[in-house]
């Protein structure tokens, strides 16, 4: 099974995400508005399982903490993928550091740059034309940050939630 | 803000539902496919904070059950809605039961016939060849449910999981 770590922030700031991401997002009807926290990855559901206690521990050592979103960024030339900047916070650095190691699956790529996607697979003249206009915005948006999530995919590429961890409340 | 609570069952019975929902269900991409607990009702975010104990207290109070599915079924003449009937196990019943006395609101419309829809909205004429075809599979899936899921909507009308709460395992 393919799984991922993400975190959703509240409501205010998932509609203002879907309101660019409807027109300018592929995955839209796939997943909520979010910020992955680890990439999908390959386990087993024995090994999921196994790594439920870990993901506990985890959580219960996070104290909830606030992140912040003032601007559209894109990760161009990389990619075409247009993005809420999500200020790097320590807690949130930590958390994803935190989730690629010890027992975790290390395996990481790029660098970690907190984001919410709001536009991706566009063409060439589209991405110019959205990214040129959202880059001008500036937002005042807020979040207190309590939990994460994991989620497993389903065949047709949406994600479900399989489990909450709410930091400093998980029964180890 | 809007609430529900619903299961998610296996990703074996998702995907399956989601053959079919993808042509049929209105829905599809709003929500995985779910087995609803508590249909959609409206709490403050407070008072949905003051329900997360009481939420807790239930989860600890079920032991894991098995549900099965069979046959498709239809609610009509109610409405045209076609679904994966879920045997209605007794654990299940309770668990609805349970979510509709005590601190939680009651308001409850029809009585409770546990289903995964996977079609929704259609024509009549629609309704018709679909359910035709449909009526006549029969189905052997299971699930072993150990959780329930708290959910909210957005605006675009997606649902978003808030918490997760595992049978016998929430802290109090």
């Amino acid at each position: 099974m393919k799984y991922g770590i993400a975190l959703f922030p509240n409501k205010e700031i998932q509609d203002e995400a879907n309101s660019y991401r409807k027109r300018y997002d592929s995955h839209y009807s796939l997943i909520p508005p979010h910020i992955t926290v680890k990439d999908p990855f390959r386990m087993t559901e024995k090994e999921m399982k196994d790594l439920i206690p870990e993901m506990k521990k985890l959580a219960n050592n996070m104290k909830p903490f606030t992140i912040s979103i003032h601007k559209v960024s894109s990760f161009q030339p990389l990619s075409n993928t247009i993005y809420l900047k999500v200020e790097p916070v320590e807690e949130l650095m930590e958390l994803h550091e935190k989730l690629h190691s010890g027992k975790f699956p290390t395996l990481q790529g790029n660098p970690f740059i907190p984001h919410i996607t709001i536009g991706q697979n566009l063409k060439d003249d589209e991405f110019s034309d959205v990214y040129s206009s959202c880059r001008m915005k500036s937002f005042k948006l807020e979040d207190r940050i309590d939990r994460f999530q994991l989620l497993y995919q389903l065949e047709n590429g949406s994600w479900t939630v399989y489990e909450t961890f709410v930091f400093g409340e998980e029964k180890l």
